[in-house]
């Protein structure tokens, strides 16, 4: 699928908040035939995602408009780079151009911050995964962003997969929870608890737990749980990683090294709509 | 209107992305009758901006969910205050948690870097505005938060206001769009030009904009164009603000301080549910 | 933007309403495969407005119709003359042959007494502009008429203009009203008061009101408000205007005269879809 | 059902039209906590519909709002008449009072002047029946607004009556489309074919019509089609009616008088919110 | 139309509901660029509905998708035979096979399973209809699989057809019931009765109902009712028919013989999408 | 969450689908006012599913009706028993009744028909899962429904389990496969893959599948696969499973039957609503 439907209504959406109502400037200063010719160009360098989203922005604002990506979602490209050239009736390339630029300065965002991240790891064994932090209406586009710079997703709602925390173990202890877990959750899950002390680790293995998640743990104690576990089980750390501790983590043996900022700290990257010349009559 | 039409749209995208096929850990390990009751609590100090949203995420998820603001949109509360009780059956509080942190730790980020902003020309003539560089689908709620952070909003959307950028001036020169735009749009809109050069003010001047949008111009230059336009017109700033120049702009003398950042780069700000006691049956 | 999410929406619901049960008549009396070829013809002389729309709506129902104009929005055609060609499918042609003309009727029927009101104020400098006494669900289709039939648009929606009226003056008095609205209103809006007096006037002025809206005042009293304001705002004139009275409201010398009859009771102007032969097997 | 999804739907697109990015007004002028307390009243001599539509505005703006009827749909009502009272915050009732009016005034507008038809054929057998010439997406509104006029509704939709027209005759010839339309057609619908010449009655007899349309048959002919029919079908007469020849037309002995100006052309009554007092803060 | 709105919506519903979230199989899997030639093949001897519902899925999910029907809605293909050619991007094909089999296996299995009831009946008089005990969210789907099938369609919906039933008859007795739904109801339908002894039918016939609807009667009271009508009426019989007992009652005598298990409890058909060869890269 | 907003979605269309034009019998026949007081009644043994959503419907299309459940989802209840308690406006109870049935018997039917399966391997280790061969549009009521009969739910849709099937494999060999997936897949996920043979389960193991998946496999070799696989994985069976040879399969030793018939060919159970006394004026 290119864009799921709910992609499409997130679209719709943001069309319908900046263009809704037309565009008064665009309408009294801009002629109906005139058209334009004009490109992204990254003003950073960035890692790009969204580019079809920007470009179904465009389409869906005038049909008739030409909305061609000069790169790739994935790659990282360099300042000043020309990434996507927009064609046609020039009253909705300015009309869309704003949307299409929030959602790909937004994407974008999250792609080049997963990958400082992915960067930073380069060599060891474990992944950087993004959380389910991230933008209302936005899951699916971030993940696929946090992919696009590299990382990995963690489940991708509360139906794919079984993650057992605090308040679920308070409610029936490590190994009731894993046990009930087992016994009641879908066979295509794995079960995944959250733990915060090494001794809960043992508990965990014990009630054959197939990730165990460690919560906001050091990377000297994340170290002595990765040699406890013993291949027994993945191990995830999640919990106040930032760029200049994630190494120190990843270092300590563990399989994922999950980062909420990915998603709901990344800053915007810059890119502008560069028309070659004004907009002329067609 | 408490939330428009599209928000309660992007609410059911919302929930629906994370808890459309249920969730997996609680339905498996939480009983169908267990009862909880949990603070929304802030980890750092903020500004508050979107517990209505936070409360209507709840609510939908589960009607018999009370979720009572302890706190008002944009107050500025300690480390540790407890902004919001809720109540009600666990499973949907589990299930909607993360989708109504998602919103709160977004918009409450915004409000916070407003605020930041807002704070640091206290006692200048000048407002800190906003942008249209919002999240797709959170126009509406961003610049609410921005308002909540004591800033004030732009143009609500296209349609919202005449604003006259480079690529206009090259079509109809500054005179000539000024004069289509006052001719052509709706009288309950002002007229604002974007300039680059000082020039470019004289002309607007001459053309009876409302408005003068100094784009990209040091505090210096946009010192003299405050002296050049003398009351004739609001002047705008925008383009390149950060908190460390933000000042310097206002003691310029400026009307209106835009910044794209409050919306498309507030990182989020800390917060999470915590339970009183882990949920118990009913 | 060709048309705008929300008129989508719109069209489906009036193509659901209609047609979403099937054709009990075609469906039993046309063969799956038969063809047409029609026009849409003028039954009298009107000015028009929404052919795009009724185009999208054949093409909607199945888009193997080719609808395409035979003239253009904003234009007045003679009684007899064709306005669009239909072409393909006949069953799709005759399931949407109601809702194309529902909407082309009513959209040219207020551009049609548009165009009259706009007619009797010739050599004037007064504009004609509509009011938000729209259809509910067609504001942006009506507002769209009201310009092709060569009037203004008053504000888009209650964002994209401040229009202080009795109920609010009652609040905080004009010059508090005016005052409140400047210091917390958008930038990009001018500051509208209605007054209802003439002695009101001179509190607007003193107020700085960018417009000052005479609710229905006679035309012998605008006169007297346009001489007062001498152009130090703009004077718009609303509330009981009729072709027979508006020409003497714009000889008053006001600047805009708001009309709601133009969209809550323009009658319907008559168009027919008519079979150049009758349907037959392709 | 008290409104159908669809109408639900269309009263979203209404709100969200006027409302969707808030009151720039209220929103600057009027406390968040002032109440108010006002009644819609009936500027001129009306039947009522859609009062129901009205209410629903007022409590999906805010849920706070209480809206009473202080009459019923379908009842005619004095001029000065208060048929609603609103009461609540006062920021909601501005916000929604224009678009519950455009729904009233409306539709209230049909009832009205179908109850003039109504009334002109007082005392004979005919009823007046509406069209499918209705306000896009307005179709059920607008046919319960016949109803309440006291009017009659003819099918609701495509797919509730088979209505063989012109074209369908030209296809099959009368016999040939009466007997397919029966043999095909749901055996719950009638089967009713329009005629231009009493020749025509003839066949639609011989091919056992239960309903014959004269399409723009003037009275005296009418009276010969009803002679002709003698009680074999019913006898519905459609096309140029006016509240000036309907009364003829009835006393040809019609059954059923379908006039599609009731929908398509009714003007809009005149109502207003009026405040017992300007809003207060609560 | 090719699909009404409804259908679409639901065909939304469908895709998100299984692909909303990516196939997590084949998106680590299968390359984004290989390319995939499949045909859809019948598993059993089955009678075809909802090719053009089954394209679409494809269509929708990827637009570069091409599906090809090989047969016709409505036809009886032998087992093994290939009934749509599916070809484009792999990825895309296999996430929306699942949903495009969905809906072809259930609407060919009611169109199956009403064969099998039609040409049990074959060479009396009587028709098999259909009844509103549809799938919710199916009825128009269904009720068109009904006619491939070579059934009929009893009404759309409760507007399409007025169906008095024994609570009706409760309140206000059959002759006050069926004097009611002629002076009230729309005349563009039939007015049918239910009754469940003989002696109602004396007194529907009195209250000149055009339809009578014998509730679970046998044959041998069906055919007394059919001699009692004696072609005054439409006469059909419903509740508990099966395919052992339908062609008794179609030798009744009665005109229509509606079965709620077509639509209820048909039996989806086997089909399956079998690729010519692995997908491979394009 | 009572219902996810996708099942509120479908919930619309169904009542759209019947009664969005009205109930053209209740409307002509019973009073606005008249109350009515019922029960849906099983009329032969089930197990109930769905009660809520046959709730809801009651409640959406007339928000003063009461529709209180009188026993539990997953109960098994006798003939005759009532299962709901519905009051209120009988019009509403009438419009709503067969949409509000349609859902019951249809999930209900689920529940049983999964039941019948439970019942048939009890005492063994195995569970009966569902597939993704259910209703479109019904995803998440038909796997609730397999819960209510007793049954477990395979994955939620393609995002919440990764199941390598034979096309897959074909791309890149088991092994290949295998690891690919572990690779790239997200770490909340088992792994599952599809074999026809029993070498193919030696590969399987090899690659540290998670899940293997008999397809067609005869109870024989199952036996065999069992026994190979020896606890290093789980064991499921598929295809052909009919409550005549389920026992067999369960005695084979795997862990998971799952069975395409649970959703895609469950016979409607019987209910009906029946009212105490006739509807009264209130």
């Amino acid at each position: 699928m290119i864009l799921p439907p709910a992609v499409e209504r997130l679209i719709e959406l943001a069309i319908d908040e900046d263009l809704g109502r037309g565009d008064a400037t665009s309408d009294a200063l801009v002629d109906a035939d005139a058209l334009g010719d004009a490109r992204i160009v990254a003003k950073e360098v960035l890692v790009l995602s969204g580019l079809d989203v920007a470009a179904r922005v465009f389409e869906r604002v005038d049909a008739r408009i030409e909305a061609t990506a000069l790169a790739q979602d994935g790659t990282r490209v360099a300042r000043g780079s020309s990434v996507m050239r927009v064609r046609g009736p020039a009253r909705g390339m300015l009309g869309a151009e704003r949307t299409a630029l929030n959602f790909l300065q937004r994407l974008s965002g999250v792609a080049t911050l997963t990958r400082h991240f992915v960067d930073a790891i380069a060599g060891t064994r474990a992944r950087i995964a993004d959380t389910r932090k991230t933008t209302p209406g936005l899951r699916w586009l971030e993940k696929r962003a946090v992919r696009d710079g590299g990382g990995s997703n963690h489940r991708a709602d509360l139906a794919a997969g079984i993650l057992i925390k605090d308040n679920h173990v308070a409610l029936c202890g490590v190994l009731g929870a894993l046990e009930r877990a087992r016994a009641r959750g879908a066979h295509s899950l794995r079960v995944e608890i959250e733990v915060t002390r090494l001794d809960q680790v043992e508990a965990a293995l014990a009630g054959r737990a197939d990730v165990i998640l460690l919560d906001n743990m050091p990377a000297a104690e994340a170290r002595k749980a990765v040699a406890l576990v013993a291949g027994r089980a993945l191990v995830e750390v999640s919990g106040g990683v930032r760029l200049d501790n994630v190494r120190e983590l990843a270092d300590a043996g563990v399989d994922i090294i999950s980062v909420g900022r990915l998603t709901h700290s990344a800053p915007a990257v810059d890119l502008s709509l560069e028309f070659e010349h004004e907009p002329a009559s067609g």
